[in-house]
């Protein structure tokens, strides 16, 4: 017997979390019996009189939306993260024990609005917001990094995932702090270029180019794959085909080209099940700070290990109703896939680039 | 202003999975406007026709469940690790200059009903039947023990944790490779034996025993605790109060005090929203197979380092019909958590011993 990718079960390496998942693709044939989902298949008003997102709207706190046109920022109302916090008690290794450790966590909360119109997702923005969105990403990035050492800009998308208004909008956190899984391919990227020469995910946008069996997206700028040790079903990965380290960075061509991507990489997943596909989305780009910022741009820049990338997270496994569960084995061993990332990748490769509501 | 746990969010470490978690216990206060979950609360007949895993059905594949009076364990119909499988091409960490690393996954699958009685979940199963269980999880955890390394028990309960059935069973997954989470648990163990003399887990039951703050459930053997690093909401940890790597290990009075263990901390998690609880559980100890069994037992165990314990992931946060969303930040930078561990334990306490339903 041969090993058959698409029936045999393996393991596969994540270099950039330094962990593996299971692959299982002969689970993909078990009939699902448990819980279904609603899918988001609503049509929208352009103005919701009760969301308070929408502009001119007051929110819960009494404050009253401007009338935005384009994108708007403001803080978020019940922060996770504050700025003035003292520090707690028992900090260090050492104290009680070991077994007790804390440290402080400061930073601030955002809530980014990526459109005055209630009714459109990513997908469905014109070329001009799609394009603010991605400068206000930048911007954002770029004025919170001068404080913060870490800036993780994110989209929950989807009452699925946690979201609780459908108005098109993300969230800043920005912490004093490197977040484990930032600090995990921290480390992984910069034992990646010491060992080999090369940024990891520079090497990897190259691979998957010419290889092309997990591509999504690709433009002459940006790459969207399945990575090869995906592990929520549909999960993708969009890479710079260039080296870049921050989003501020990003040139105006590149971020028009990014803006396409996001457009066609959102656009075939809202085709795939027909539905406003949820998932988690969010930025990873090297540590900000005073202590991140050092030595950018120079020669012998300490961050040159980093690039630039965003992930997809989306839960859906087999149809807008039914979703991948990662739970038991998953929470307690290690994250177990029921379909290849090929054939993720070619699934979402089959779908048309022009939104079904738009057809 | 001095620190407030209550008020102020901070980030405590988890020794035992070695990573970091943020608590934003301010966040509680946030209104909630999102999805809301079914919670389960159905009376059920003790024998369903229509479901698979009673006594005497017939299961998808054909097969007919024997007429079972305590426990009843099957091969599951659709594994997610089979035990003759073809190694995959592009092996170890050179091959593809690092970027695609596969090895193989092989091991074996199976499904453990906890009774005939199609309506009672743990908590309400009478002692008799709660100390098969037990013994059940031992004797599973000695056969597969003998040809595989990694014996994996669970349960995962309720529609909201991908359970497809709700007749009481759980499952077990056991491998030939040491999963990410167990394989990191084995790392921090051992370093903190070789560090600190003495096995983590048993330090910290000591330590919790005696300060009683995060204390949910406490018997001569056990004791269950909402860890100070807790991720989930009403996360728990159980552990036994005396040293012991494995489930095979334990004695007459240790199986039935653990029966009387599980009993309260599954009556007090149904208690505390007045549903059936849903949750991911299952149990960690020392590795096994040939490899991990060797000097088991004498004076230089290689696995003195491991303490037996199983950990409860439980998704409610807010009431049966609000969970927590492990997405957007957690999903891409760090878990998070909106209520302290010690709020969370104080809240298991003040439930009854005695389950809603039986009142
Ligand atoms: O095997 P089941 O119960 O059908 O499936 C459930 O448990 C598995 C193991 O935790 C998970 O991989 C699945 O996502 C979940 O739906
Ligand atoms: O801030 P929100 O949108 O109310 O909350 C949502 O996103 C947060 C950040 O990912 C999570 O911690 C919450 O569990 C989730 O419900």
């Amino acid at each position: 017997m041969s090993f058959d990718r698409n029936q045999h079960s393996h393991r596969r390496y994540n270099p950039l979390a330094g962990r593996w998942v299971l692959v299982s693709p002969q689970r993909s044939q078990r009939p699902w019996q448990g819980q279904t989902e609603s899918p988001d298949t609503a049509v929208r008003p352009s103005h919701d009189p009760s969301c308070y997102l929408c502009a001119g709207n007051t929110r819960i706190n009494g404050e009253k939306n401007p009338d935005y046109t384009g994108t708007f920022v403001f803080e978020n109302d019940f922060a996770a993260l504050m700025a003035d916090v003292p520090a707690p008690d028992g900090l260090g290794a050492d104290a009680n024990g070991g077994l007790f450790q804390a440290m402080p966590a400061r930073g601030t909360s955002r809530v980014i609005c990526f459109s005055p119109d209630h009714s459109r997702s990513l997908p469905e923005l014109d070329d001009a917001a799609l394009r603010g969105v991605v400068d206000m990403w930048c911007e954002q990035t770029e004025e919170l990094g001068q404080r913060w050492r870490w800036v993780q800009v994110f989209e929950n998308k989807g009452a699925m995932m946690g979201c609780s208004n459908p108005h098109p909008h993300g969230q800043i956190w920005a912490c004093d702090f490197m977040p484990e899984l930032p600090n995990r391919e921290d480390q992984q990227q910069r034992d990646w270029l010491q060992q080999r020469g090369e940024p990891m995910l520079l090497a990897l946008a190259h691979a998957e180019a010419q290889h092309g069996e997990r591509v999504v997206v690709q433009n002459d700028d940006w790459l969207a794959i399945v990575p090869y040790w995906a592990e929520w079903p549909f999960e993708t990965l969009l890479l710079p085909r260039f080296a870049v380290q921050r989003l501020p960075q990003l040139t105006a061509q590149q971020r028009q080209n990014l803006a396409l991507a996001v457009r066609e990489l959102t656009t075939r997943y809202d085709n795939l099940f027909q539905c406003s596909f949820p998932y988690s989305m969010g930025w990873h780009g090297a540590p900000t700070g005073a202590e991140g910022l050092q030595g950018a741009g120079t020669a012998g820049d300490p961050n040159a290990h980093w690039q630039l990338h965003a992930h997809f997270h989306p839960p859906l496994l087999r149809s807008a109703t039914v979703r991948k569960f990662m739970v038991g084995f998953e929470l307690l061993a290690e994250s177990q896939r029921d379909l290849t990332p090929e054939q993720a990748a070619a699934r979402l490769r089959e779908q048309s680039t022009v939104h079904y509501r738009q057809r």
